[in-house]
């Protein structure tokens, strides 16, 4: 297999993605590099987690994920890659790869210290060009995870919002904001399922906000849904415009669904 | 032949077009996947028709065209894929693929309700994850087009704004605003041939705004000309600035051309 | 060798870019197309020329390097192909390949001007499609590059601004901003070197800005630092933040290097 995918905080304005493309295909031609994303803002190590968690189960067996939102670059952070049932995962050990691994069945977890596999001069700003992407081609070209440094028994976990059930409600939290302006929170389709078919609706700040609609068309335009999102969590969406410039949430805001409340 | 191109408003600050492929690399690892763009404005159907209308010729034989700007993902529009002579179109059957096909001599269109085909569960809010990426997969695979679904008598068309020529004058509007702020209109360089090789000048609402010039640089610095784009059609430019910025016209404005009024 | 790498102002919200790599893949089906950046500004050739030169030697031997910023398209500026000892590189000889060129052992350089290898009709807009694109394939496919045109003697060279050493000081500029807001100079580690390991510090217009460290932690949260970066030269940083909103430096501005002037 020769999948590589790349999320990053780099930006698309420098030369920081093409070199790492560039020294992964030194090694590994027939890679073929997926970019997730390169806008994760600046240092949002969650925001990394949750993009790479969002996506990478989207990918064929044995694809190898990167991922770099890296702050400490340079410091003493660990570097890492992980094998688990069905991928790799090479990144810092700073939570960006957690949420992604508390989901997969680890087989192993190694600390990046061979530098025999490290781009040389090794620079102490820019590890995703000088230790993950030449790791991650040379995990491709399928060199043993055991080669790149020792094993470890854990790696640094970044907490996942949780859930709280009480009194026939279900509360969480934003966790993302998409491209669309739809405010996608950390409550799960398996959690909606305490509200069978019963009718239920949206609410921040014990305001009814919305209904739950299957589809975005389902409301008319303007008009605001609870939908259960690609990524399997239930997204706050308006139909034919943007969420999060109808309403003034925002990144770790409340919100949670209640039965409907009649209107009298 | 294995070339995909996805024309989408998906932008790319999240793992949409990631993940879309992800699915597609999946089900045909030797698919080389090329993004005409992913920043088509939210929604803008007619811009994603023009978008891959403006492109979809330079590709080589047999490539798989994916168009998705799909307001009414989850409703019942229905999801379409046409062969032409030589190309494949994938997407939802709203328009975004009307440009293009307009110009094809099209051979079938089918619809696409064969689920074998689809990620599955499929979303009610992400189909070109969950439909229009793997169809395009295994369409490049070479699975013949009618597997996908029965045969369409015809597809969903958007209205080509028209031009309107009359006392010696070809009157059109701007149907695109480049990332150099160019203005794009929909007059063709073969309606431009009724001026001959006469001087002419580009108007808008009665008013001169520039010579016709073969090349940006053939009027100053700062300095406005009309013309024939490398899309097929005029467009009103700046010579190393921005039209849209020099000029108050917007989307959908009326301008035209007119022999050269002599100023006295 | 298949890799071609693109590095234009031609942004990524309209096709043009797309139809650059359709174009090479339809005449090299097999070259694994890189982008390094579509977001020079528009017309800058010094950020073009900048972004190559940090960017280019990253790659295997014999990729070709292919930069359009090209405000002259058109125009009579030339269009050429080199090749150096390792690579290929194209574009139009407007002083956007010389910073590579000028670190390169060149073996020759060829106007671009036999049609027989172009787009046609060629436009004169987009010289990327129709000029630069075709060419970079069939280089890639291995065509001699005499075969392009007449081999030239020399080539357009943007300045590269000088470095100023005096007094115990070295003083040059801002040449780049990146996307987290980094001053990068162009101030390289060997001229850093004068220093050895006495403490020094970085300043602009006489004023201390902040002090050299090896990576951007070792300096608290929202605190400067000069920092060797990635590219191979003396950036401006701000630990977790961005320096180029902290200070009002930009492009050009003059910064140097000198000894730490102790406080008293």
């Amino acid at each position: 297999m020769r999948l590589i995918t790349l999320t990053t905080d780099f930006g698309t304005r420098d030369w920081f993605v093409g070199t790492m493309k560039g020294v992964a295909l030194g090694i590994q031609p027939r890679a073929t590099i997926v970019d997730i994303t390169h806008e994760i803002a600046s240092g949002d190590v969650r925001g990394g987690a949750f993009a790479l968690t969002a996506s990478y189960c989207l990918f064929p067996k044995d694809t190898v994920h990167v991922a770099v939102v890296d702050p400490g670059v340079g410091s003493e952070r660990r570097a890492i890659a992980a094998q688990t049932r069905d991928y790799f995962f090479v990144g810092p050990d700073n939570g960006v790869l957690s949420f992604a691994l508390a989901r997969e069945k680890i087989k192993s977890i190694h600390q990046l210290t061979n530098d025999e596999f490290f781009l040389k001069p090794v620079s102490r700003t820019f590890h995703g060009r000088d230790i993950f992407a030449p790791v991650a081609a040379h995990l491709s070209r399928g060199v043993a995870i055991h080669k790149f440094g020792a094993r470890l028994k854990g790696f640094v976990r970044l907490k996942w919002p949780r859930l709280r059930l009480l009194d026939g409600k279900v509360e969480g939290e934003i966790v993302h904001v998409d491209h669309f302006g739809n405010l996608i929170t950390n409550i799960d389709g398996k959690s909606l399922r305490v509200f069978a078919d019963k009718p239920c609706e949206v609410f921040a700040k014990r305001k009814r906000l919305c209904p739950i609609a299957p589809f975005y068309g389902a409301v008319p335009i303007g008009r605001p849904l609870g939908i259960l999102g690609s990524a399997g969590f239930l997204e706050i969406a308006v139909n034919g415009a943007s969420a999060a410039e109808k309403f003034s949430l925002r990144l770790g805001d409340q919100v949670g669904v209640r039965p409907r409340v009649k209107s009298r």
